[in-house]
């Protein structure tokens, strides 16, 4: 039988013995399971670098696993702790815009989950989510885990505007550890992203373009991001998650 | 059978290839062995923060567990190497108070491993605890991997002093990466805890106080703890470990 | 059966959801693999760091350990991306020298994978090389995955230049997360290690130095290291990769 995966995402550094803490309460409970690290690097409370994150990687997993998704200035206030069934995965955690690219997949089901007295305030992954993912992964149906909860925070990423002359006027919404400065077009071609004063073409990869240019491309996730080769893009012009960028069709 | 689970921690980072060498050698010799890592950031050298971390993972995974703790300034010279059994789990460290928490539990056993001739005198965590941790996953009892030692070095998280007026006086023993500084108060309520000039009210959790307050709560280890909603209580207030910090009892 | 194992070794770094994407398409295509983070953190596009992280551990994990190893400033460009078969174990990744050490090996077999026209041209680990892995994880041999690729890029550490007086002229090579300054001597002893104005002796561990002392000695991968005992060498002496050391044999 395939083990039950689950992988992990947090924003609690690997600096503590937190993650152990989790770590150690999902395989006492279910020695079985088999755990993946995706980050502990979420930037501290920041839940929407988690809801991009999670929206990369968890229908890459197999069906049947189990995706724990913990960032969560909110712990021990009143937002629900939520247990998420979609598209044939799992999903964990607060009720506070982290888990809505699972949210948004047809036929989500998604119940709160009970928090228990003994619980840390302060440390619901290691005391509420811990534990439903270890009953995940011994078989237990997500409806059996808490009380339906019908209207869940989704957050999306914003629409580009679109412009009459068929410009779309987007916005960076993240900049990865290479300096590629991702926006929410979805793939482009034929025509230029301008951010700032520059004024960029689109290439296939960073590696059509010369050594230090500046370009944007169709990335892996399907947006289109602005790159630099062999250097640091968002550094270069000075892009920053939330910069507007212009896209402008080529003229037939 | 359930799989023998191999936590790491270290000061190793990540960033360069000990810890590779390290599952390496464990994943050789014991190829059912189940490595989760716990941490490698530990901050160089720093076998208190190595300890604290420790003292919050070891008992909350499932019996049979090892741990290997490696924070060893002292590899190579004259410090033992040892093997501890404690309340069902095993535990691999130099002895330099690392593995305190396991060696205070009631019956922990603790023997000293020999350290082969061919074992490089700054790498024990791959030549002799890895080895070592192979042996414990393979079945081995833990007093067949050395000779007893009778005197580990313990060290102990320093009590706070109890004053005539029930006042406490106490120190931060710890900053996480939320900037929640952790004191050595156990459990307390119904007072206020002082740090500088700050007087902070005890609270249940972050979420109970406003927007950029700064509080005290019993964290998740069972310590009060002083956190900053949406911020970074260290930060703002200036504390550091080993910052003085008083509890006054409420006046009845 | 022994689980197959798949290490992972990236530039990718973990705040970010590359490494998810990639283990979620290993894990998909091969639920039985048991995958080994190494490390992430190689600085980004720093193919050598990567070369000499691989050469520690590649030889160290059980025969039949498939090492993923992605550095790869060029993806999506020409350069070819690689399976390798070597002393019994598996490596995947560009054709830009990360693989050299075990490219080196006698007898390592290469061919060049192909790349479908579905892969993101930026993302060859997550669309070419975890693929790979999983079907060398399942049983697939070496040579059914791509076509010989007889002249694989190979990268060397360089030798260290021998004078007429026995005196050795190196360099240093990698500055660990200890401020350890890894050069390209040998295991080498009786003589003197000399960096800028430093004329260092050759000890055989760290703790046999006075704290503060900066010494030479033989490091756990058989190279000479200059160290520092409670602190850091590279720092304090100003060495980073590529400084010039000499090494001067005692005189008889």
């Amino acid at each position: 039988m395939m083990p039950a995966f689950v992988t992990l995402l947090t924003d609690f550094g690997t600096a503590d013995a937190y993650v152990g803490e989790v770590k150690g309460a999902i395989l006492t409970a279910a020695p079985g399971a088999c755990i993946v690290d995706v980050t502990h690097d979420i930037p501290p409370q920041d839940v929407e670098s988690g809801r991009l994150a999670l929206a990369r990687y968890w229908r890459r997993f197999p069906e049947g696993t189990i995706h724990l998704a913990v960032v969560d200035p909110g712990v021990g206030a009143a937002r629900a702790a939520l247990a998420v069934s979609a598209a044939g995965r799992y999903l964990l955690g607060p009720d506070n815009g982290v888990l809505s690219p699972a949210l948004l997949a047809p036929e989500a089901r998604v119940v709160a989950l009970p928090v228990p007295p003994s619980a840390a305030p302060t440390f619901h992954a290691r005391d509420v989510f811990a534990p439903a993912a270890a009953a995940l992964a011994l078989g237990a149906a997500v409806e059996s885990l808490g009380t339906p909860h019908p209207a869940p925070l989704i957050h999306r990423t914003p629409e580009p505007e679109r412009w009459g002359d068929g410009t779309l006027r987007g916005e960076v919404i993240a900049v990865d550890r290479f300096g590629n400065a991702i926006t929410n077009f979805l793939a482009l071609r034929d025509g230029t992203v301008e951010v700032g004063d520059a004024v960029l073409h689109l290439v296939r990869t960073y590696a059509d373009a010369p050594s230090g240019a500046v370009v944007a491309l169709c990335g892996s996730s399907g947006l289109v991001e602005i790159a630099q080769r062999d250097g640091h893009a968002a550094r270069t012009l000075g892009i920053r998650r939330g910069s507007s960028v212009l896209f402008r069709p080529a003229t037939q």
